[in-house]
């Protein structure tokens, strides 16, 4: 049973840890040569394939797992998309500047730090009003308008950081990186384009072509890995805000009356860590003890569908096979402040870290919006459709036109009023347009930004009954959304252990003690999940005596022709020191050739948290390792198959 | 044995191969319901899984394979990298602009797109002299410069397109993208940043924690995949040339002057595809027989060392292992006037397509430039060490400075000054300088911009006896950089095939004849190797009806278990049209459930190429599949030991 998780632990072996994951290139700052680049970090060798392993972990759960579809579309993305989608009008974050320095700082931050530095200031001293109300500010601020910062930073009296100088009025500053596409100098809206903020856009404005690949039927699940780019105002925290990440989205494109899912059985009885907005509100600092079930269908019904609550339940499962601590992971509702004005239902799935609660996952019902605003833009439907068991009859308004009149009249500009006036029935609009036309034979009619008088012989609009047998519909879309980044932060600080040189296994590595790698009285090492593991395999001769190599070689050859990657540490430190090594970048099997091994052609198997050890033959360990490593057999199962052994003190 | 590949044949089937990729979501054009952005593409599901597939196989052969060190680095890439690469200086094409229309068009391609014409025009007629110039002007446009261009334009009188209007001078257009890093309004060298234009720069500027992480030795390699971006001036041809690509690249660093291989006599008796430099310039229309060995040691070498040959070789293995047509592959070597100036020597891998030949994948020994520049511009050594075997002693130029009067004398620029003094003893540079100070008692320094009065009772230089033990050197560079949209595309035009429906393995199919998704008399189908379709297994019951649901749920949740992709097609088209939609996009292998599976638990296995089936019991038939999938065995194997099925006429 794995501990439980505590912030002030975490917050305790923080530099400890980045240390580690710095010396060993899990990750660094980028650039560092020339001095780095904020919020932008690299992954080096041990980083890159732990997250190439995440992904395909990844992959496996969701994509293979729930039968989705999965694409990549192109980061750099045209100014009209990212219109339609909103960002370029609301992507922003409020700002505010010292007028004296000209520096700018978020105006959410500014005013957090102001009231968590009063909070722990005053502590005990505020009333239990008072302090509630600072908290709500907490909670809200990242929500706050220009008007509400404005008023805040007015009530609570908060400075620059320089001192007393004036703040500027509040300002909404693009977190999208902008470029131009194509050679043409003038920046006109159609060559502007944007890094993409989320990959999603690119899923939706492919829904047709992915609709007709899944044969026209809901609902169905979309993917993508890939780089999301956000130009941050204040990069920090390591990995946790940085201004280019790896995200994982996936778009469920469903009938937005039909939110059933079919394998909601299976997971209906399960009981997730939910924290929902009631209990926030309420200041209620511990989840809510209801079953999935009971969380969507029961009286105080909190989850929105059941197929955004199955998507909790596959997120849950998934962090905890990626090695996250189930103690330390608990999903917040939205409030419906900090939600977007259409979604229907948010849940964060949040990791407990050494800086508090972090957003790993999103899971929003962001009910039709995106489908309804890019086919507003391109002018082309996005819409799927459902045969009706019966027939139906309708009203459907009609226009029928005169286009050689209309031809005569308007010229070049005829097929533009055609497209218009039959609009105008489609959407069933400018009612007072048709009334007139029917009333006065004439009437002006203005759409999109033109005008024309228009005449009844020109156009009659009827309502006829039609018969309708398959319903016309814009999808809604349920969005599970991951951060590669943050979940890979999560795991290191979950998985960061240190034992005692005195507790190591045999004395050799007990001599270790002034391992310039670590502490003096310490070992830290990774207790990375085998499935996200960077290396699964070490192999280590006892020595770096020639007579080992063939055995090396050998060896090295078959666990590749096996797809398993394995490190050799040939170097001349002792034993001890390269267990202690392997251990640090979370390899989780190491193979040891000894002299032993040039005689009865055994070697030893060695498990990194257990620090056991099993002899077992050279030819055997190759297929034993393939099995523990496709999770076909546990390390429990090697130890009851194969001697224990206990490592000789030979060198 | 596969057909050779024939330029015609490819140019004839594109349309039909474009249409496919299009219908069924292989690639499509970015943002299409917004028109599309000129070079930008998405891949939809069978395209992306691909993508995958070919990803991973690179990472197998490459990383795995040859041990390598993957790092995963940022897009985005701030100035002073990019300045030191040469990239914001020289990374260009030269545009000229047609002074009317104000269109712009890049230089080379106007003048290659008018020769071209030239020698198809005038064909037959023309001396073969002058044959031969134009078909230099055609091989040497793409590296002139502005002088070359302006002379071409008007010894060949090239026209504008749209008539006869003035050219402008040429003039560099800089391909990279370019945005700002950072909230700060005003545009300084400090928040430029780029999109980076190759991943190589992300490896060379971690080149110290990669040494480090090796153990300090050398030979070692780097690999990355990730995204480039080119703001391409004319993207076209698909996935040729476009303005968003996927990339994976390799830096090999070794000492500049031990390029052996340890593995090179594995492949020193290959011959390769070799078109040398020496028979391009001579119009000598075939490649070179030469073994490898020849090739590098040989009277006519023409490859400068084991690496670069080994590394040609494992291409060369890579692309034939992903579906390239071998009779389709070159290895075409830089002219010295197409290699950058501190280029050694370079291969570009070429595949025959409809467009002609096109590079897939580069092989460059770069020497130490890049490594050069960056410790130039950080004033960060980036150097390797070997240890003599014997230590040996030199003659090293020392500085021995009097601080304090350095100090005294230029105050707050004190600390400039003594790095100055100090570099030039470390770069035995300025010459002139020391010579006069020893000479006069005081000279002008000169230095990065800045001029000091320096005297002789500052600074005195020396050259003093060092015992050295070890060489500090700084490492060359090899770089194999592959291309994964174009060799998508040359994967695509060399594995689509078509066979007349007559030629189908049974009636049932043979009536398939007016296929919609096909011309009416043959199917086209993509003959993607196993290792690169998008999906591994297809699972088809014989007909809609209910009673084969429990098997295909069954046979669906074990392929998933094994890792194998599959897709179910319940959908009530004929079998014989559904194996074709299967074969459309490249699924090897098809399971079909018929009325016979309900009785005794058997279903066929099927194969896309041979469209041969066997019939095999629903339990084994994963295993069998597994082990195709894994190359444990091949379709032979099977057709052998289980019974070939004869499809009945029955549904």
């Amino acid at each position: 049973m794995k501990n439980n998780i505590c912030q002030k632990t975490l917050q305790e072996n923080r530099e400890s840890l980045e240390n580690l994951l710095k010396r060993r290139f899990f990750v660094a700052p980028s650039f560092e040569i020339y001095g780095g680049v904020a919020g932008l970090y690299d992954y080096g060798p041990p980083g890159c394939a732990l997250k190439s392993e995440l992904e395909s972990h990844w992959r496996k759960h969701f994509v293979l797992g729930e039968d989705m579809l999965e694409i990549s579309a192109t980061c750099l993305t045209p100014h009209n998309t990212l219109k339609a989608s909103g960002h370029v009008d609301r992507f922003t974050d409020l700002m505010i500047t010292d007028m004296k320095t000209n520096e700018c700082y978020r105006a959410d931050k500014v005013i957090e730090e102001h009231i968590s530095k009063l909070i722990k200031e005053k502590g005990d001293k505020l009333s239990s009003d008072d302090k509630s109300k600072l908290e709500m500010v907490l909670i809200k601020a990242g929500s706050y308008g220009a008007e509400e910062v404005k008023d805040c930073i007015k009530e609570y009296n908060i400075k620059t950081p320089s001192g007393d100088n004036n703040w500027s009025e509040p300002y909404p500053f693009n977190l999208m990186f902008k470029t131009k596409i194509g050679p043409k100098d003038k920046e006109v809206s159609e060559n502007i384009g944007y890094l993409r903020p989320e990959t999603a856009q690119g899923i939706f404005v492919n829904f047709k072509r992915l609709f007709d690949y899944n044969g026209k039927k809901l609902p169905f699940s979309v993917a993508q890995i890939g780089l999301g780019f956000r130009n941050e105002i204040a990069p920090r925290n390591g990995l946790l805000r940085v201004r280019e990440f790896q995200m994982a989205e996936i778009e469920h494109f469903i009938h937005p009356d039909k939110k059933n899912h079919p394998k909601f059985s299976l997971i209906k009885d399960m009981k997730l860590p939910l924290y929902s907005r009631e209990h926030q509100l309420n200041n209620i600092n511990h989840n809510s003890e209801l079953t999935l079930e009971d969380a969507v269908y029961g009286k105080r019904k909190i989850i929105d569908n059941e197929t955004l609550a199955y998507f909790l339940a596959k997120t849950y499962q998934f962090l905890i096979n990626v090695g996250i601590n189930p103690t330390g992971i608990r999903f917040r509702q939205h409030l419906s402040t900090e939600m977007a004005h259409y979604a229907k239902d948010c849940w964060d799935a949040e990791v407990l870290t050494s800086y508090g609660w972090i957003e790993c996952a999103g899971h929003a019902d962001r009910s039709c919006y995106d489908l309804i605003q890019h086919a507003n833009s391109s002018k082309i439907d996005l819409v799927a459709s459902e045969k009706y068991d019966e027939p139906v009859y309708k009203q459907i308004l009609e226009a029928t036109l005169n286009k050689q009149l209309i031809g005569k009249t308007f010229k070049q500009e005829s097929s533009i009023v055609t497209s218009a006036l039959l609009d105008i029935a489609k959407n069933n609009s400018h009612q007072e347009f048709r009334d007139n036309i029917e009333k006065y034979g004439n009437c002006k009619l203005i759409y999109d930004n033109h005008e024309w008088e228009v005449t009844s012989d020109m156009v009659k609009y009827e309502y006829k009954t039609k018969k309708i047998s398959e319903e016309q519909f814009v999808p809604g879309v349920i969005e599970p959304s991951f951060g590669i980044g943050r979940i890979i932060h999560c795991i290191f600080e979950h998985n960061f252990k240190y034992r005692d040189t005195e507790s190591d296994e045999n004395q050799e590595q007990s001599k270790l003690g002034n391992n310039k790698d670590n502490n003096e009285m310490q070992r830290n090492y990774l207790s990375l999940p085998i499935i996200v593991a960077p290396i699964k395999c070490s192999i280590l001769p006892i020595s770096s005596n020639v007579i080992f190599n063939d055995l090396i070689n050998i060896i090295h050859t078959s666990l590749i022709n096996y797809g398993i990657s394995c490190k050799i540490d040939t170097s001349s430190a002792s034993i001890g020191r390269r267990y202690a090594r392997t251990d640090e970048i979370g390899i989780p099997f190491g193979i040891t050739i000894d002299f032993q091994s040039t005689k009865d052609n055994t070697v030893t198997l060695r498990e990194r948290d257990s620090m056991k050890q099993v002899r077992i033959s050279s030819n055997e360990v190759i297929s034993v390792i393939f099995r523990l490593v496709n999770h076909q057999v546990d390390w429990r199962y090697v130890t009851e198959n194969y001697p224990i052994f206990t490592q000789q003190l030979n060198d």
